[in-house]
């Protein structure tokens, strides 16, 4: 299908890549994913030239990774590298497709579009990811029989957290909450703030404070394609933001084909950064929370959806927190059209 | 596929609706289905109009069901009756198909067809279901990823209790039984029995007399679509069927899709009808016969069949107790065409 | 597809046919495969003509096979023996297809082609799983999900054991073998040795002299369509195969469909051959190493190849342990392409 293809997605998390390879499908394409002896990464398709084995069932041997079934090596840019066999020369058309690799912010990034454009300034900023001092972050992955953009949605309409968290929910209800549309250039900000309400949600989990009422935010963050930033946090009444517990969080949402996806996330907290109980436990929690209450019904969404992946195409009723999504997806639509225009445009 | 859509069929046991809705696909349309407060009984499309989510991972709220998304409220008629967010009006084309639903006998039914053509009185006659005072009923449910027709050709043919039932096969074997083919209008009566045989069989579990011989008498009567009545039992030699052990039993077959359906029974005693743990045993004993021994077989036939739904297509060899289903066959078949000329016919 | 038609194949090892029928895919037919009480064998299509039941859920009756839904009963040859029902008279069309069997070896045969010329000297000659005074055989069998010729492929370039059998690889590497390839008309011989090496391997459980080093071979011979007999053994340096240990097996594929096959195996040795418990372990192990190192990588090998049976349609760089195969590849397609012009000149 069609995908934006200059941009950065998250192809695994840095915790993944120990000494064997990840095979992983992205963009319609089987990678194999591994890190060098040095730890540099490659991203090369999962499939030996010879016999077609996947090279992800392979080991990595220095900085190549070879071949399991006949012991063809492969370096990070797709070369083959060593030939066991005969005279030992590499015969021709025994490169892989490669693609570019960086690894920032405990992800690993891949560019599934031109190689040139690949630039590392161009991946999303987490600087709460990267910042020990004052940030303590976790993560987590889920494999989504969906389409992405479905992802994409749920994050981006919150209200359904009074719906299907009922961890989450609150008394007040949907009608608590004041909500706010940004839309600047290709960015589009969903805020949604509670002043003064019952300490709740996973806030409460690092509140210190005597009071019992605080300001609650969870402020939603899209860039095209699908890269999200949380900004959830709770202050006392009337503080700055940053005074409170902070739970920056990165979704990010990486297509494996048109029904199918990978959902990365992070969460980072400004309380308790030295307490890996707490962080293994606000893992846990996330975890199970999006892998029992989202994943089932995003899933189930894409089920009764058929064999289509645009829910748009099928007329779906619209209601009132639906517009952050709907424009999010109209400013990715467009993007991919000026990209394959402009392809186009190249290849005359 | 064709189906005849003007009749009850059997989409769940009261039973099975509790709190929690049930998901039922049913003649290719997938509905959740839900009792509200007031015990009413609801079958509405399992597919909320707003993101398409499953309705029956929701919840029912007083007499409404409730999107686990979202949080849109349905009526038991499919109308959007409640929408949470923003000014709270009801979005158009926010209502659902609905389907009219009756619940009697133990059973809930539901009617494809013409609403205006939903007259509770054409629902089967299953009176031992209703009169505690003489009859105990069980009941069962079992999914078949089988064409309905093929699990309609099992209990017309009883002859295959012979080979396939070996706990209820007889020493003297198929050519034991009488047999006799009724066929008034549009019903077919298989009819086969023993008379002055050794005791055995269901009714074995409830004699009481010391004779060791016994008439027995398993006779069933299919009704278009799908609906058979089991009238099995054994008396002394000679006496009234009424005055023996009468296990009268429903079988009811629902099409979900072209090779699956819905296999809902029940099973009534005359005897020990206050006795709780003979009900759970003879509910046991039927359950598992149908589970290891039928329902293999019918999927196994299926299987066999590839994609081919009618088995008449493939032209198999008929032996003389195929008679009763052949016949249950053609009168099907003509009423679905008879419905389809008038449906053509009025919408011309 | 398109299979050598004339030729024996495996359908079953002796041993699974107890009293209870066999139901295997062959050729894309699905076969039961049954002993009767004289212990001759049949092979019959699986599907009853009554009402497509599979007769593999039958019962052996004598020197019949009986329906397990109502009781018809069939010979070896296929044909219907009897009808229980009725006047029992025989209907027409009521006869199986069925296949010509033979018995050798351990192996149950069946030949898909003319049974005119399905003569049993023609079954490959498996000399020591019959030789009991020098050569105790175990057997084994596995279902792979992938075409046959992918299985054939790996055993006919065994350097494939330095990096996927790590328990058999050698310190030397993959280069410290010999080579020879020997093409005799129909047959090609893959020889591979290794003189004067440290004990190793397979052989190295039966070895009893006090000698440290050995000579090795593994010597795989290929007679169309997919019979393979291995020659594989270890002797003190210079003296003749047959003084050493002996391990002769034979790997025997038979397609079940395109993207199916069964991997039938014997392994024989001339050491220990009255020691059951060594032949259990012998047995273990060389199952062990087929199913969790050989069957995964060639199942991977044929999802890579998506819906594609013939690997060489989807160019894979040749290196030089390739040969022998790409020679039986190409003797068989001539010889498939040579019975099909004999078959459509014959119907002409």
């Amino acid at each position: 299908m069609d995908y934006l293809r200059n941009a950065w997605y998250v192809a695994a998390l840095s915790s993944e890549l120990g000494d064997k390879p990840v095979a992983r499908r992205l963009f319609d394409c089987d990678m194999a994913i591994f890190r060098t002896q040095d730890g540099a990464i490659g991203a090369v398709a999962d499939r030996c030239p010879h016999r077609f084995a996947p090279l992800s069932m392979g080991a990595v041997r220095g900085e190549a990774l070879e071949c399991a079934y006949h012991g063809l090596k492969f370096g990070r840019d797709g070369r083959c590298a060593h030939n066991p066999h005969g005279d030992g020369r590499i015969p021709r058309c025994a490169d892989l497709p490669a693609w570019p690799v960086a690894e920032r912010y405990g992800f690993v990034w891949v560019w599934p579009g031109d190689p040139a454009r690949a630039d590392a300034s161009l991946i999303p900023h987490l600087p709460f990811n990267d910042d020990p001092a004052r940030f303590a972050p976790v993560y987590g992955y889920l494999d989504v029989a969906a389409n992405y953009q479905l992802v994409v949605d749920n994050l981006l309409d919150l209200s359904h957290v009074e719906y299907l968290h009922p961890m989450f929910a609150q008394p007040e209800g949907v009608s608590a909450h004041k909500t706010q549309l940004i839309v600047e250039d290709d960015v589009v900000i969903s805020k949604r703030w509670k002043p003064n309400v019952a300490i709740q949600g996973l806030a409460r989990l690092f509140w210190t404070s005597p009071s019992q009422r605080f300001d609650a935010r969870a402020h939603m963050t899209w860039r095209a394609p699908s890269a999200m930033i949380f900004d959830l946090g709770g202050t006392e009444c009337g503080a700055p933001d940053e005074d409170g517990v902070c739970l920056p969080q990165a979704h990010l949402i990486t297509p494996a084909s048109e029904f199918r996806c990978h959902y990365f996330w992070s969460l980072s907290r400004n309380r308790k950064i030295d307490d890996a109980q707490a962080g293994d436990h606000i893992r846990e929690v996330t975890q199970r929370v999006f892998a029992t209450e989202d994943v089932p019904m995003i899933e189930a969404q894409q089920r009764n959806m058929g064999a289509v992946s645009d829910i748009m195409s099928l007329r779906p009723i619209s209601l009132e927190p639906d517009a952050p999504a709907v424009r999010a997806r109209r400013i990715l639509a467009e993007k991919i059209r000026l990209e394959q225009e402009a392809a186009r445009a190249a290849a005359e």
